[in-house]
């Protein structure tokens, strides 16, 4: 269950590296390394901070076969990839949740504060991103509107608030997890309320 | 001692975090993240170089809790941060002659050449002003006015050269350290009858 | 051999920073980091992705000599530099054929998956470029156009497709480094034959 959202994740962070970085005209090559740092970079740098060395998807091939098709898929069917768009939201929200989990459970067993945790959960999370618009020669977009970061935040304080209480942890893995993915589903709905701040900004 | 130096130097590390973030016009989660940098990012790099993982910030929760505080106070204040202009240069210029010569005894302690020594006192002290540069997508300030990077590789040659002579270390520490601070006043000074330079560069 | 190979390639890559850096008008402190990035860089991620620390050049200070000496005789020279622009180019080419075999074999020791290995060998050759490009705030060059990455990639293929051979390994090694070395000279070429994409897109 948990495999599958990260595959979809995957998938969906992948295919919207590949997007940013066409948009950039990049390449075949820099398309395959954005889509990648996009889909791995936020995982990497938890690792690398960690000291949990080789990093994740140097273990595990199939990751990175699953970015290298994603891809390729994404740039031939590039014109297509509109209709997908709500699906590939919805992936991408469920994977923030998901990661985010991974990430403080991450934190949790290396035997960090939970503080250290939650910022582990939202470095996975959201920092392939931020490494991504690096790379674009952009501000990173987290930094300025606002919708991943404070979701993950949000999902990893009810974390450690639930886990406080006797609640079995398969539950506090998955109402954290919803907290976090409704809480960027009503920002982005939030967002169409205030449309004014970033076109004046951009 | 080095104690109420190291906590002066991450508050007024970090307030210069806010200032530069805000008027790039991000949000409060990116506010938090470029202070964060600013304050912790040279250390850190240090870090990751050594192999002294997890991280610094990670194993003292202490300056997590400075870094955050510094910034919503930052934040609030912002406008009545002019009057205390003086006072954070201050703390700044002292808390590089401090990080300097943490980084060179990390490297000391991890049995490095005293060149290589050198480069990591003057990552500690400066390199999180050339990753807040980065995410602010800039290219990064020491790279172009030199007044930072100077000071911290004449304290490390003073340093090394010091510790050969019959001297006790808490000496050395200090002069070397006063070395780093001295330049950079002396270097600050300098920049204002220069001042012809940066402008038209921007 | 590949010592000498090591110091020419580390030499013209250091060179080469110096170049980018003075064009971005740097001062010595910025043009001596970026001459050490682009020289070290791509080695120095490698070695964190892995757990390799501390890093290369700290162990080995002989290439940071090397990197100063070449960054100081850059910039006294800098005017006399395009005499030697065809060995320059050269050496970096024979580097980064080198400096991609390096990757790929210490991937290979760390018992990584082939994919792994080839893609630590691209980083090797690659990446240091890539971030000297972010710290000099552009689109990183082997993004926009392909001409080191896709030479490192059939090098590193072909290093594993004779590996299944029966061939000695210093062949192995020879042949593999000839074909990113040559992809590279014929990509080159291919690129004049191209002169509409980039001043374009620039």
């Amino acid at each position: 269950m948990f495999y599958i959202i990260d595959i979809l994740g995957t998938i969906s962070f992948a295919i919207s590296g590949v997007l940013i970085a066409m948009d950039k005209k990049m390449d075949v090559f820099g398309i395959l390394i954005i889509a990648f740092v996009t889909a791995a970079g936020g995982g990497t740098l938890r690792d690398l901070l960690l000291g949990n060395t080789p990093v994740g998807w140097m273990k595990d091939i199939t990751f990175v076969y699953l970015i290298i098709a994603s891809t390729i898929v994404a740039i031939i069917f590039k014109s297509k990839l509109g209709y997908l768009r709500t699906s590939l939201f919805l992936f991408d929200t469920i994977g923030i949740g998901l990661y985010t989990l991974i990430g403080i459970e991450k934190g949790v067993n290396a035997g960090m504060h939970p503080l250290i945790c939650i910022a582990l959960g939202t470095i996975t999370a959201s920092f392939g991103g931020v490494i991504r618009d690096i790379l674009c020669n952009e501000i990173p977009i987290i930094f300025r509107k606002e919708i991943y970061a404070t979701a993950c935040i949000l999902g990893g304080f009810t974390y450690f608030l639930l886990s406080e209480l006797p609640i079995p942890g398969n539950i506090v893995f998955l109402f954290s997890g919803a907290i976090v993915i409704i809480t960027r589903l009503l920002a982005v709905k939030f967002k169409i309320a205030l449309p004014s701040l970033y076109p004046a900004e951009k």
